[in-house]
């Protein structure tokens, strides 16, 4: 069976993450190429594959097949477009891109390539826990979802974190996941920020009738924490700690959080690039990904709201018409 | 050591429980007489005391050195005044009164008396969960409050429960503890109803800053569960699950609910009762006690939020001047 | 109704903690009077009730209508000869004798007054969470038990603590609750302790067939921890966590232990205490209580332990005759 | 890069899974050929691979570069030993082989070949759950291990299951995963059988001092249940229970556990797997698989202790001197 080879956009913390996923732990796929403007950086991620600095040299390169796209997220556009041009699936970490007319743009380039060669990386999808929560809201056992409350912690936001990131960079997360969770889309949001503005809160309206309830904290100090509880007709189902051990020490039990979105999240990077690499090979996108559209209602929404949190009024969303 | 006569009027769930507690679970106390308007049914949780159905004899009962009220809600306030004007200390189930106006007739009633005779019963304030919750909070070991998130879960509500009663009933609980528990007032509600109505959302905003988030869900099925869960600066502090064990049988591992707040909250009541007991033999009330004012005040909110509840606005609130 | 007055013998820290919930929790009763060698410390237990040097005195007081002893282990023979003598009810803390023929004495002394007058305080009967795996048990919803695992964990033992005081002192908690938990006797044991002595694992057999394996680990640091699970035909039961909160903080989720019994153990003791002066009233002692007998029982079994806890080799047990 | 051949030799459950995972969840391998007496089992499990009923011949396949064997437990020995005189890695489900006798042959076969070719396939070693225990273990930040408890539960025995199969296909998963996570040998065994045979309790005793304890239980009826517990000095390290979510429903909360082993070991086979592969590529065996001397322990100490379980009486073990 043939190995598809894997160019790798961007080295830093999430490509090198990629490039470790791709090489080491992805059946019928290698890493071809891994492309950086420090190349000291691409060297290093690279193991054996080569090293450019060119991005667009790399999505031409024959060798790759494929385009794994993790440098900063105003190339992400411009990157997504060229890998479209080429005829080459791309696999882009969100953002999709940074407005909704550079969203609307890659959708439309891809409608136009006449097959879908674009995937929004929001792994979530593919976490292990949000799946199982999934079959059980799917599985109707508990009833019609009432509503869906949502905790998403960081430990400390980085220095660099303006206010707006906090909705995204990391609620746009929460927009995703929530609206495959639960097979509907949102129709209106009222924004509660603390007075000092970390936590916000976030009440949404869906089509589908019930509500999501979506808290940011972006220093929570504890840990890395993403929770979420579906509260059904006759019943709940959320998310358990996610430690694989307990400890009892100096008076108490306790388990470990993770220190952030990595090693929480690692399976779900893991599994969603797999998933993407079969779907190349069998010509077939894996049924759960985010595609271009879901990269654009996410930045769409997250533009609008990022406009109204000033404003403490209910915000009614609007979207440009489903392509 | 002479033992307090207690008086309860009303004898029906709660008032039977009152009965049980105050003859055969508090020290320094002595169930004297309990008065209903169905005879059999006083007679029946009398135990060996007097059984009534004229609850104004019982007030003026010389044996009778305290008053416990249980009886239907419209009847609290007049049966409060008559316990006020007898010079008896009085433990009135919420809701205290009524009204606003009703209530502040009570407090003023107290104020004329010279001495603190009037006690409301929200007997979460004794729950050991929540007093735990409080020691941690208020001994700042996780710093400031951020964020207190709080759920009241029924499994289903009565036939003859109405869309009020889900905030004069249940919600007035959430307002009076998260004031004791955070040492704040209420400035401002949003009230978010999911389309059916139940489960209902509510955000306050308080004095000291921080939000605090309110679910009311009248029918969750699954069973009675009261949560909260303190997000503060550097962590969190929540309630545990309250079952003692836990059992694993037919592919899970599970830990009951109880079915109702009688089960849950046993030892509240208990230490409730046993706390007023004490404090009428010290002549210091409990430090921790709902006073008539803290009465006013739920009845106060929960009035003006079933007023706004229709308008999703904001709602700013207004208090009486503090007596 | 009658207030009943307890004498409390010994006002060391089992003692103190006994004056305070006679004094202040249970319903029915209150504290007459206690002695203890050191009269300041029976002064400062007493609050307004006498205070007495002399036990014997105390036994005899016509205002002490029931006996209740927490001295020395060495005293507790003669005393509750003493109060059988005097025809008094008497609770007399674990061990009921340091010998079983001393408790044998007890016993005989009884079954010669006519009518049951002794209460081993084997407290652990009265806690709610072995009582509730005890229902769960007897309700057969998960058939015969197969094998008990059972924890007792101090989190240091006191200096004067020698190795078969983890016998005497600990495992005799173990014998007596095991017993009444399964409604079974046991009828040999293997000891296995590990080459430190501490912890010592210990397994038993029963009447009924299945097994019964407890650690006793004095100085197991994080906390005090005492665990019970039965294995069952279908399914297991085994006491929760203890604690009514969980933190978040610093990279973990975490529920605090008790530091001691007397916490863990703390609703049990009232509970205890409650029954006991229940059934001085009803003159019916409670169905559940620890008897003389279930005492001779816990001291025989632990001293042959402890004779043959040096010998790895299977022990079979020996009991006097039922009386 | 090029990808490994790997030849697998049994289209059964466990064969048929590990073609699976080789073929869709291992980087830089491909499934070459899988051989079963039952030609369209082996189709059924071959995808696009060849599919023969002749394991020596896909032994001796050329394009079959490393065996693994997951064929009946009788043919391992010979299987084994064909692919280490074909200088092929062999990675073989346990047991190793039926016998100390034959186990010594592999080991002794390997020796003469000169380089490491054996892998035993006791997965738990890749268990993140048991990775975690041991990184916590080897750290000492809880002191030394004083005892550790594990619990082994099927939820039923296959109707083959004979009592011995309890020792020889159970207890020798904790026989090995114990050794490693301890790093020390076991010296001696007291087995404990229930009346009924099953749950059967063992302790062991180690070179280094500390106990192990060991429940079997066939037939636990309510799921498939591993569970380790390391008691340490200052504390104590466990399994938390392995589900991702959890559920309220009908009265309680409950987490699911799998059904039987392959849910809970999915992702220690696929990691064990990975391992074994990339040591292939990169000549150099996963530092903490199960060598052929490994498996050779297990064996021999089953064997032991199914000789011995009849006697109540403690065993002390011998192995053959170590290679």
């Amino acid at each position: 069976m043939k190995s598809i080879g894997i160019g790798i956009i961007g080295a830093g913390v999430m490509g090198a993450e990629h490039a470790r996923i791709i090489a080491g732990e992805v059946s019928g796929a290698h890493l071809a190429a891994i492309a950086d403007a420090d190349l000291s950086r691409a060297e290093a991620a690279a193991g054996g594959a080569k090293a450019l600095t060119d991005a667009e040299a790399l999505t031409a390169d024959p060798e790759v097949e494929a385009v794994l796209i993790a440098s900063p997220d105003a190339t992400h556009h411009r990157l997504v477009l060229a890998a479209i041009a080429a005829g080459k699936p791309v696999l882009c970490e969100k953002p999709l891109a940074a407005s909704t007319a550079e969203c609307l743009e890659i959708v439309e380039a891809e409608r136009r390539a006449g097959r879908r060669l674009v995937q929004t990386g929001f792994m979530r999808r593919f976490d292990p826990a949000y799946r199982d929560m999934k079959q059980v809201i799917d599985g109707k056992g508990l009833g019609d979802v009432r509503i869906l409350h949502c905790q998403h912690r960081n430990a400390a936001a980085p220095s660099w974190f303006t206010g707006a990131m906090a909705i995204t960079n990391s609620l746009v997360h929460e927009l995703d996941i929530c609206r495959w969770l639960l097979s509907t889309e949102y129709t209106a949001v009222t924004a509660i920020p603390s007075p000092s503005g970390d936590p916000a809160l976030f009440v949404f309206e869906t089509e589908a009738g019930f509500l999501v309830s979506v808290e940011i904290f972006m220093n929570a100090a504890y840990g890395y924490h993403v929770h979420a509880e579906a509260v059904c007709e006759t019943g709940t189902v959320s998310m358990a700690q996610p430690a694989l051990i307990r400890s009892r020490h100096e008076g108490a039990e306790a388990a470990a959080f993770p220190q952030n979105w990595i090693p929480r999240f690692r399976d779900a990077y893991r599994i969603q690039n797999q998933a993407w690499v079969d779907g190349i090979r069998d010509r077939t996108p894996p049924k759960d990904a985010s595609t271009a559209w879901d990269g654009l209602v996410a930045t769409c929404l997250a533009d609008q709201i990022v406009g109204a949190i000033a404003k403490r009024d209910r915000l009614v969303f609007e979207l440009p018409p489903r392509q």
